[in-house]
């Protein structure tokens, strides 16, 4: 029960973050979109910051289970670099594609975090990124990659992947399955050989 | 001279509307980041929002200049669809990675434009994005580039360009040129039959 008040707020809040931005969204805000009194809100989250970090480890673990789950993916089909990256980027593409308010606090508002919590962040994000340039750099070892700046490559990629959250529509005419295979086919085409 | 300070007033906001977003600044930032008072500043600008307008048109007209004088060489040089793509993306990546406040404002601050104004920048965008489908579909009819949704691709590719304005640092190891270059590799690549 507690949970599920907390997992409310998490939702109402990443909504509001994501229209109008962490910093012009208060408190009273959240409480308001919940029916709450501020106070009241109070009682489960203990500052505007501690929801942030909430939605934003919550989107880091999201992130990182689609990673490892394609990655799992591939090695248990032992499929060659090309294939590799194609799943991770589909992953990416269907998670922002489902999940527009997760991936836009991954990818921005956890900026607004301070200190510890912002250097933990940011040390996800960075490891997140690091492994989509390895796969990279080991696809052009393979030779199935053609020789490029595995770190451009991946800004390339990942920006391409997150901006879907600022135009899909899930009622549009396209499944978020299907744009997930555009998203790969151009990645794919992007890097091979 | 009154001309110079408008300009002040819109690079000092650029800059604020950028790193907390429209809704979290107020007039009196902004008069605050030019030493100004905030009565002083409404001597020049009627408002936050004709503020935000002039910016974003200011920025509109940077990206239609260089996609325009980008085609114009196209033309000039009688270039096939794939090297008119990669003047296009070129001109887009270099025009981000130079004026990163200017490019974040055209891609999301102008949301926060109402009514006439909202509507006569998204028009401009949409003109822009069309002009960038365009010439995708003129490549797939001639046969230079692959069979693909034009406007995915449209999508992906203006993602990925405006992301540039999130990492890129005109300090570091690629120059603004370098980079577009690479970005015009990628995208003709992931295009390109």
């Amino acid at each position: 029960m507690i949970e599920t008040r907390r997992r409310q707020i998490e939702v109402a809040a990443s909504e509001l973050f994501r229209s109008q931005g962490y910093a012009a969204t208060s408190v009273r805000d959240i409480a308001r979109a919940l029916d709450l009194q501020g106070a009241s809100l109070y009682s489960h989250v203990a500052s505007k910051e501690d929801v942030l970090f909430a939605i934003v480890d919550r989107a880091a673990s999201r992130f990182e289970d689609a990673l490892r789950a394609a990655e799992a993916a591939a090695d248990a089909n032992a499929v060659g670099p090309l294939e590799r990256l194609a799943s991770i980027v589909r992953a990416h593409a269907t998670l922002v594609a489902r999940e527009p308010e997760l991936a836009s606090v991954f990818a921005t508002e956890w900026r607004h975090l301070g200190g510890e919590r912002r250097s933990s962040i940011l040390a996800r994000r960075d490891a997140y990124e690091g492994r989509l340039r390895a796969v990279i750099a080991d696809g052009m070892a393979t030779g199935d990659l053609a020789m490029t700046d595995p770190a451009i490559a991946a800004a390339f990629l990942l920006s391409a992947l997150n901006g879907i959250a600022g135009w899909f529509r899930p009622d549009g005419r396209l499944s978020a399955e299907d744009l997930a295979d555009r998203y790969a086919d151009l990645a794919v085409r992007a890097l091979a050989t």
